[in-house]
């Protein structure tokens, strides 16, 4: 099937001129192409650029595709949630409640709060029940024009839970519009029954879940919680290096509550990425520059739980690689909206309009193994394109806290329209 | 026709047990019916609670009933924003990039920005325009699930400008489904060529625009921008004073930026409201309690602009009744987001879920002389209720940033449903 999105105000391309992830001002030049036009044949964009160029380069694309009207719309690419924790049972609104009426963490744990609340959740409902939940939480993504989610396990602590969530997972990539790609993450939390000793769990991730992970192909990034209580830096390398030794991609959540060197060790360890960063070090922001490795930065989590923001105005300017998520999950950070948290990043990590479309596109590809594929509109790459009711980039964040989404092309094929989600194959 | 809504997990009634604005603790308590029903005919409510009571007291209404299901969804009045500068020419968000980009006010003010930028768009387009324009905003916040919005003119600062505005305003009450309800606002800044001369132009609103507002009843408050370099407390009271003279109730910003005695001034001339209060202070707020003065709060706009938020948690323990409202204008707060404000009241204010779902409701509706009509879901009050897609009423914070909005029914008609606007006669 052929595609002609044409008349659009703006089509922010953000067009690769170099190959791997956008530092510094590159990170603010997002190649608009004004009164643009898009083809798409299949589910592969075959050129962007202006209406009559393309009617010259294309004829016979053209003379059968089918038009999308963009007039008075802005055009990009499909945005990508890099870092979620997709597949998880239950929701806890209740503890929500309780921390507005001013309980304290403890209390809230206490009261059957926290992070094993949701394990035990996730424990007890079924492969189906799950799967389903899921399937309705991608919807939403989609409605809120994100085509790619990253879904981290985490929320099972034993084999049994980590591989339901990881085949939800895999089921949902096969069925789903949204594209799911995995992330094992047993080293979430220490469960309940390890206290005392954690050493015995770090084992039991490296000796018998990573292994499975790797042969049943159920994950391509490994990651850790390296923070002071949960991982130390010296289990959460080992981990990770035991990850790559099985050829999974380390990832890491550094520095989230307490400076411990994070940073650092996602940089030595050669992470693709380290999430959260809200209390890394300069000497870690610096290791990271050098060394490549992307901030993925969470500002929703810092919104919700009322922490200070990372410093993404500084990691960028120091040359650090800067993508934005929704950290979606259930404790700490319970939205589907991309396009709310890119108001945050503007609002309160000092990015700019540019920086914050980067770093939700092309960035966000890059964090996830997928720049070549996604996160950009140019010839040859994956037909994911979103059309947004807004006269100019700059409104997406002007008109705050809402979604502008009117349509989304998902591998070439119209799954959104005027905001409204087509039937989807559940 | 007749509606019967139900299978509704939760129905939230905010049902009247006060005659007035909710104070204290009564702004907690919102009623709910689980399991509940609501039944509907023509533009009045008939009834709520159980299906089977509902049966039993009203067989006829529930024979020809339309059904509308709302299993697994949340049930409640139509949301009230009370405080918005809707109608008014163009966009700002040129200034807003420049402001994220590290601009000055000053520097925003000579590049073009600021007020007087509105005041130049609004006096240039036409009424057609204008009205077309204000119209898709009204879509959008219907789709928010606000039926009733208040109304400022204010960017005309002449005769011919404030006519224009209220007489778009008028139009759309006719016209769209949303509820219109007009404030008066000339004095909402000082025009440029009455620089060093203000009292004449407060003397022009007194002497010509306010007898013609009333004449023409074109609005039913009267607001004024009570601030140090726009209007005194002195000019604001004498303002405040000739518009009730004419059957305008008194309305004020009062204290925003810096303190300036605004909420003690609100108390003593007997305005319905005082608005914002970022900065009001501890005697204003006694005041205010005392004389039953409204805080309309406004949280979307210190979250815009950087500002602190107002204190919201102490005005409502002090006994001041609080409403909470978008403030959409195209400076300092260019939302049409309900949902959204609500989530920044419970997040930077201090309010609980259930304060923040009486100050969009029942206590908005006191804001704007409307609490005996709309706010609550009670027998013989106008049928504005909403379906949202969430299963329990904290969901709709606890899920945060986003529109949970599924069906809007207006006057008793169904306007939106499963988040779509049906046609409009625009
Ligand atoms: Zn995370
Ligand atoms: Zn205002």
């Amino acid at each position: 099937m052929t595609i002609l999105i044409k008349n659009a105000n703006e089509v922010i391309t953000l067009k690769d001129h170099v190959q791997g992830p956008r530092t510094k001002e590159q990170m603010r030049d997002i190649a608009i192409v004004e009164n643009g036009s898009v083809l798409i044949e299949d589910n592969r964009i075959v050129a962007v650029g202006a209406f009559e160029q393309l009617v010259v380069d294309f004829p016979d694309f053209i003379k059968n595709a089918e038009l999308v009207d963009a007039a008075g719309k802005v055009v990009m690419p499909g945005l990508v949630d890099c870092h979620t924790h997709l597949v998880h049972g239950g929701t806890r609104e209740q503890e929500f409640n309780m921390r507005l009426n001013g309980s304290t963490y403890m209390e809230i744990m206490n009261a059957g709060g926290g992070i094993h609340a949701t394990t035990k959740r996730t424990r007890e409902t079924s492969f189906e029940q799950l799967y389903k939940k899921t399937m309705q939480h991608l919807d939403v993504f989609l409605k809120h024009g994100v085509t790619t989610v990253e879904a981290k396990s985490g929320y099972g602590l034993d084999w049994e839970t980590e591989k339901k969530q990881l085949e939800v997972a895999k089921k949902l990539q096969e069925t789903h519009s949204v594209d799911v790609v995995s992330t094992f993450m047993g080293a979430h939390a220490v469960p309940r029954d390890y206290k005392g000793h954690e050493d015995d769990f770090v084992e039991l991730v490296i000796q018998e879940m990573l292994p499975k992970v790797a042969e049943l192909e159920l994950a391509e990034f490994n990651d850790v919680f390296c923070e002071k209580g949960v991982f130390t830096p010296e289990q959460s390398r080992r981990i990770l290096e035991a990850g790559k030794a099985r050829g999974l991609t380390p990832k890491i959540h550094a520095d989230e509550i307490e400076p411990y060197k994070g940073a650092e060790l996602a940089a030595e360890v050669g992470a693709i990425s380290a999430e959260h960063l809200l209390v890394a070090s300069d000497e870690g922001i610096q290791q990271m520059a050098e060394a490549g490795t992307i901030a993925v930065l969470l500002p929703g989590t810092a919104f919700f739980l009322r922490a200070p923001f990372a410093r993404g105005r500084l990691m960028i300017d120091e040359g650090v690689p800067v993508a934005i998520s929704t950290d979606f999950n259930p404790g700490s950070s319970p939205t589907m909206s991309l396009p709310f948290i890119m108001n945050l990043a503007c609002m309160h990590m000092g990015m700019t309009l540019e920086e914050v479309l980067t770093a939700t596109t092309i960035n966000a590809a890059y964090a996830i193994n997928r720049g070549a594929q996604i996160g950009s509109l140019e010839a040859d790459k994956q037909a994911d394109v979103i059309l947004l009711d807004v006269a100019n980039y700059k409104q997406l964040q002007y008109f705050y806290g809402m979604n502008h989404t009117n349509t989304v092309i998902k591998n070439g094929r119209i799954v959104v329209q005027n905001g409204i989600l087509l039937e989807q194959e559940h």
